[in-house]
This record gives structure tokens, C-alpha cells and sequence, in this order.
């Protein structure tokens, strides 16, 4: 067995968690408050940093999308700070009792927030995520061993020199934030192998890296971020109301992974509202995947959905469309193609928002609203750590909460098991 | 890429979760009261396939202690069926909604409690887990398949045609509870990569088990089960009242999880302690593993500890002895040494106790107790799916909770976002 070439690095990460450890609110708070102004003294060499890897992305062809998620400019570095002030004025999770409770034989027995240790985050080309996962990692008491994309080492490299010089000047170990700064894609794979002293993986970035994580992590990893997104309009539904939904949830940001990917509608009011929604979201640039059903109703900007079509997160100005019999048909259709992420009814029949809450079991389930909703900030988290579609640990948006695990503190006086 | 052998099994579990969705805490219950019941209708044929399994045992040489895990009797079945009875009795945690708040945008957002959906559960020699596993995924209205231990194939057969039997009487489909009835290895592979159709997977069995599912598992594992557990016997300590605690956490049972592994006494208290530990420990079979501060104290029941005795669980009466300069070395060794299990320390100085409590992050931390204590019952969670030493979603003993997710539950009035 070869040694892992990661271990000293998570070594040295479990002794900075430590350190971590032993930080109040206050002392955590500082530090956020010292990376901020450390991103702000070393902004000439982070943006110099940054224009090295837009050259090199440049000379690489790299999509526009690409190139503009690279791009670090003096507004969005002042965006990154500000958010750092957000993050310092969210509550402290660590430390607190989830619950107490005294025990018959008198031993009080709490189960009490603590870091999860040391976390380990794989992403893609956003140089952002360098701050915002320290950022957050920091706040909940954890280290991190970050992995970014290869072309955001240059930025990463000027970040973390930032971010370490705020540590510094905290009197606290650098190896709280650690960086794998090479490119070899043998590194996540022993990244994914330390299970020893990283306590959590989370990967950023499409559904390969995800599918990666599963298969090759031996600690937990939290998977997420694929939104097939379903909306099932019923024959009680408020049609002119129901109608603005449809075009928030798949219009208002095609790219996310809350967009709505697959409209389902009862046959009762199909040959009603089709043609609105094509003639309200076709002009807006929306083509459409329709079952032999909707296809006719929705006129030219509609073809027939082929095989896949409705197990597609589209990202894009596309919508599946499938007339369905009923709501249990709606049913049945969600769970066999939903990635578990978010899904609406739009009726005003009780018994059918009723029946649909309860047999859908997704991350997000909504009555009468768009499923845009899914996100740490719409839904009050404060902060959006990455959004989970697993069933472990975290659902949904997971906020500083999810980055803390418990331990059970019991307080005896010499009590021994009768 | 082929076709994975248990993907009918798995689809089907699915399919019968969904039914279990539907069952309210009244018609669990009536499931787990028939399934006590139909135990004792099928008792002579489970005593009778047992007795098969105990031949088959015997042959193959299998040990005494093995042999007694494998056995049933009348008085076994008794007891097995009335911890039936105990969890019917317990609250369902399904439904029950965790948290919910009004949005600024009048929408209301709950956290609802879920059953995780399918669990696969792997397990060895002991057939009363296979009523245990199904009892505890029925009442938290989860579909099971078990992978029970190639010993206890002829019992897990009667048992499950028992928990059939049940399931038909109540119009519930069998597939809710399966189990994986042949002996071949390859099938605990397949079961690890069926992420699509298995939710969690529970491995209850020895660090081998452990560290299989860890690297092959795509779908969240419950690891733990493994204590390596110690005591630190601070010189704040009150000796006396100490040394029943040191043979209660090593003696009452050695051979489970929570027992003591080993003892750090602080260096001014050892002179006096140690002695007194050997002449009490040592008439009740207990041999020592010494550091060499400790060796002496100790008499002829202790030898020199080697490399890796204080890495070792003994689930025996061995017990690893070291004396330590402080808190500080205590703490460090433990860090080193421990499997996050249990750890307790003994002191009458408060300082020291908090100090010990902040920076030892084991599932179970205890202050002037036994680390005996780690338990379900003990905890009062009336029943324990498993003791987890991981750190996402559940830790310590797991009860009826950590078999449950949630869902967000968004109920708007055709909320769109802004």
C-alpha cells in the first residue's frame, strides 16, 4: 500500500482544526473580518493573479461562460468582501446544545454542536469559491483542503495568500486553509482516499464530479446540485395565475438548478393552457419537448420529446411537456425521472397538494410556487453552503448548520452502568 | 457496464416504499403487532431451520461464542417478540415537522421528517437482527434489504417468511422487507453500487465490514461500531470514587464496543492509583498494557504495551495503561489514539472537565462517568439501529430519527421569485 500523497497535508489540516477549535464567535468573527481586509490590501496582485489565467483560459479557447466565471474584477472582489460581512452576522452554530435532557439515573446527558474537523471541497473555474468555502469553514470552526479548478491556480494562489495572511495576523495556522495547487487529477482521487483526516467532501461542479465522489470517496460526501425540476399544473388550478409560475420557474434563470426542466399538466385543462404557455414563453425564447399529447397544443416552437428528453436537466430555454391523466400519473412521471431536487403542484384542490406533498418526497416540495425558491437565501439560511439532493445529514440548501456535526456530552458524578 | 444483479430487488424496494409512505403511525404499529404475532405462529419452523443453520455451524467448526450468536430458543423468540412490543410503543418520527417559519413573502416553509426510503443493512452471524432491521425500517415506514450472514441463512429464511406472512395479512407488499439469500460475496458489491435504488447503508459487523463499505459504497454508509475508548483520571480526582468507574467501563462487559481500552492516569495520582487498579482489576482476569511509567505500578498482571496496543479495540479483559504528565498529554493521546467512540474523564476540577469536554470531539464525551454509558437505552432513545463513530447525520447510538430525513415543504399562493 502506497502512502497517500495528500497525508501530511490532512495531517497538518487536523492539528490547524484544533486550533479552530478552541475560537468563540468573536475570535472567528475577527478573523472573517481580517480575510476581508486582506482581500482588499492584496487586490492589485489577486486581479494580476487573475489576468494570468484569463490569458492562459484566453490562448485555451475557453467558452465566454467559461472566461466570465474566471473573471475577477475590482466590483466583484468588493461583491466577495461585502458577502464576508454577511457571513460574520450570521449566528454561531458551533456550541450550542440541540438538545438536554437529565437522564433517570441523574446524568445530564446534551448533545452539543461541534465543527465536523476538517472538510474537503472540489470545484471547478469559479475563483470565488476559494474565498467563500474558507469563509465559511472558518465560521463553523473547520479547515479546509480545497481543490480548484486548473484554470483558476494563478487567482487561487493570490486568494489564499490573502486569506493566509489574515490567519497570520490571527496568530493562527495557515494549514486551516490549504490549497492542492496542481493540476494532476491523481490528487482527487487521493483527496477522495483520506478519509482519515477529512471528515466531509463537498464537490462543486457538474454531475461527472459528482458521480466521481460517489464512487471513489470514502468519507461522506455531500451530492447535489443536479435539478431535474418538475411543475405539475392540475385541474384545479388557477390557469391565469398558474401561468406567470411556469415562466418564473423556467425563464427567470434557465441556468440554475432549481429552473424548471419538465411541465406536467393535467388533460382536463391541457388544450387551455398549452397555447398560452407557448404563445407567453415562446416569444421569451423557449422551445419546447412535448409528449404526442401536448405537441399540437403548443405549435411550432414544440417537437416531440425523444427518448431522455424528460431525464435531462435542460440549463437552457428548454421545457419538457407531458399531459398527464391525473395527479397520480404526475406522480408516477416524478418519480421515475426526478433528480430529487425540486418539485411544485399548482392546484387549489386541497386534497391534491395534499396527496402530492405526501407521496413526493424531493429535497423541495412547494404548493402553489415556482421551484426557484430552492436556495439558501430565499429560504432564510443566511449563507448556501451547496445544495443537497441526497438524504443524509443535509436536504436542500444547506446552510452553516450543515458544516457542524454533535457529540453527546454526558456529565455524571462517577456514575457507573448499573 | 453491466446490469447490476440486484437492480429487481432494488426497483422493487422503491415500489414498496412508496406504499410504506402511505401508512400513518397507527397502521405501523399494526404491521410490527402482526409480525410479533406471526413469529409465534411460525415458531416451530424457525427453531427448526435454526436448528439446520446450528448443524451446519457445528460441522464447520464454528466457535463456541459464534454458535451462541447463531442459536434461537423458545426464550430468545420471546424476547425478540416482545422488543416488538417495545417499539410500538415508541413515537414515530415521520411526519412530524421540525421547524417552519413564515417567509418575508408570506410564503410558509417547513422542514417535514421523511423516511429515507430504501436501507440495505449487512450484517453476520446474528439472526435476531433481521427482525430488528425490518421492525425498525417498517415503523419509520422504510423498505429494507438485508444481506444477513451465510451462517444464518436457514433462520433468516423462516424469520422473513414470518415478516411476509405479516405483510400479506396487513396489504402491504412483501418487497418492503428482502433479503439477499445466497452466500456469494460479489453480491455485497452489487448491494454497495445500487445507490440508485438504496438510500443508506448500515454495515453491522466488525472494522472489516466497516472498511469495505467505505470503499465501495456509493450511497451513504453508517460507519462505527469500533471504540477504541478511554479514561483520563485526572490528579483532581477522587480515587476512591474513580477506581469502581475504571472496573465498571472495563469489567461489566469487555466485549462490547463501549468498554474501555485505555486508561491515562495523570503522573501525581499514578503512584497511588495504579496499585489499587491491579488489585482490583486483576483478581477479576483483567492483564495490563503498560507504559513505562505505569509497568511497575501495576504488579505481574502487566507487561510492556507494543507498538499498537494502544491502537487496539480488545473487546477482552486487556487494558491499556499509560501515565500521562496532564490534561494536555491526555488530550493529545487520545487525538492520536481514539476511534471517536466514548471517552470520559475523571476530575473533580471544573477547569479541566471543560477543557477535556472542548477539545475531545469523540460521538460521546463523558465527565465523572463511565464511557459504559454510549447505548441507546442507556440514552433513552428506546431503540438503536447502530452506534455511529462518523460524523454526518447521526452520531453515537442511533435511534428511530436517524432513520428519517426531511424534505423542505414551501406553500405559497403562486409565489413567484422576485
Amino acid at each position: 500500500m502506497t502512502t497517500n500523497p495528500l497525508l501530511p497535508m490532512g495531517q497538518r489540516a487536523r492539528q490547524a482544526s484544533y486550533a479552530l477549535l478552541a475560537l468563540g464567535a468573536a475570535q472567528k468573527n475577527a478573523l472573517l473580518g481580517a480575510i476581508a481586509d486582506a482581500l482588499g490590501e492584496h487586490e492589485a496582485a489577486i486581479l494580476a493573479a487573475n489576468e494570468q489565467d484569463m490569458a492562459l483560459a484566453r490562448d485555451a479557447g475557453l467558452s465566454g461562460a467559461m472566461l466570465d466565471r474566471l473573471l475577477l474584477t475590482p466590483e466583484r472582489l468588493a461583491a466577495i468582501r461585502a458577502d464576508i460581512g454577511t457571513v460574520i452576522a450570521l449566528a454561531d452554530p458551533v456550541g450550542v446544545d440541540i438538545d438536554s435532557r437529565l437522564l433517570d439515573n441523574g446524568m445530564r446527558l446534551a448533545r452539543r454542536r461541534i465543527p465536523l474537523g476538517v472538510l474537503g471541497v472540489i470545484y471547478e473555474a469559479r475563483p470565488n469559491v476559494t474565498v467563500d468555502v474558507a469563509v465559511l469553514a472558518l465560521k463553523t470552526g473547520n479547515a479546509a483542503i480545497m481543490r480548484g479548478g486548473k484554470e483558476t491556480l494563478h487567482s487561487n494562489r493570490a486568494l489564499l495568500a490573502a486569506i493566509h495572511s489574515a490567519l497570520n495576523a490571527q496568530d493562527l495556522p495557515t494549514d486551516a486553509v490549504q490549497l492542492i495547487n496542481s493540476p494532476d487529477r491523481a490528487l482527487v482521487t487521493a483527496l477522495l482516499n483520506l478519509d482519515s483526516h477529512i471528515d466531509m467532501v463537498i464537490p462543486r461542479g457538474g454531475a461527472g464530479l459528482h458521480q466521481l465522489c460517489k464512487e471513489q470517496a470514502r468519507m461522506p460526501v455531500i451530492t447535489g446540485g443536479i435539478g431535474i425540476c418538475h411543475m405539475y399544473i392540475d385541474r384545479a388550478a388557477d390557469l391565469t395565475r398558474a401561468l406567470p409560475l411556469v415562466e418564473n420557474a423556467k425563464v427567470q434563470r434557465p441556468t440554475v438548478c432549481n429552473a424548471l426542466d419538465t411541465l406536467l399538466v393535467h388533460q382536463a385543462v391541457a388544450a387551455e393552457l398549452l397555447p398560452q404557455v407557448a404563445a407567453r414563453l415562446g416569444p421569451l425564447g423557449v422551445t419546447f419537448k412535448a409528449s404526442p399529447g401536448a405537441l399540437t397544443l403548443l405549435g411550432t416552437a414544440a417537437e416531440a420529446a425523444g427518448e431522455g428528453d424528460f431525464d435531462t436537466e435542460w440549463l437552457a430555454l428548454v421545457l419538457g411537456v407531458k399531459v398527464v391523466a391525473d395527479v397520480n400519473e404526475a406522480i408516477d412521471h416524478i418519480r421515475a425521472h426526478s433528480s430529487e431536487h425540486s418539485e411544485s403542484v399548482i392546484t387549489e384542490d386541497r386534497r391534491v397538494a395534499d396527496q402530492f406533498v405526501a407521496a413526493i418526497n424531493s429535497a423541495a416540495v412547494y404548493v402553489n410556487a415556482s421551484t426557484r425558491f430552492t436556495d439558501g437565501s430565499q429560504f432564510g439560511l443566511g449563507a448556501e453552503v451547496a445544495v443537497s439532493t441526497q438524504k443524509l445529514h443535509a436536504r436542500g440548501p444547506m446552510g452553516l448548520e450543515a458544516l457542524t456535526t454533535y457529540k453527546w456530552v454526558g456529565t455524571g458524578d462517577y456514575h457507573a452502568r448499573g
